[in-house]
């Protein structure tokens, strides 16, 4: 069994990695890319012992920040 | 048009950080995750001008490294 989290910046946050990530692209010479979000991905495998509530609890106290982050859960299996 | 790529050390190589995140949560009272692995997620906002792949290609040079890293690339729209 297995859960993936992703973790983004909110939308009303700068997000300058993705702004880097945006340019470096351009520079490359690709200036198809309008927008780039750079965040992070967490894949956890489980014994399947848990409930999603503690999934959740997880992802909002340990691997996201709240205050300036989005996170999006997806169990699998 | 989105591109979602998704950055992960490879299996062979050893995941500090994912060790780390697994000792948290186990802290943090949660048994049931055997393993984690960290990674990036970076989505790109496209025009539709670009082909896969040079798609492929920004994964490969600028958003991975290929030597201790793998990425999947998911184009939507």
């Amino acid at each position: 069994m297995k859960a993936k989290v992703i973790v983004l910046p909110k939308q009303s946050v700068l997000d300058p990695q993705g702004v880097a990530v945006r340019d470096a692209i351009h520079h490359h010479g690709l200036p198809a890319v309008k927008a780039a979000r750079v965040g992070k991905f967490i894949e956890l495998e489980l014994d399947g012992s848990q409930t999603e509530a503690q999934l959740h609890e997880v992802c909002r106290d340990l691997l996201s920040n709240p205050v300036i982050e989005d996170y999006k859960l997806v169990v699998e299996g």
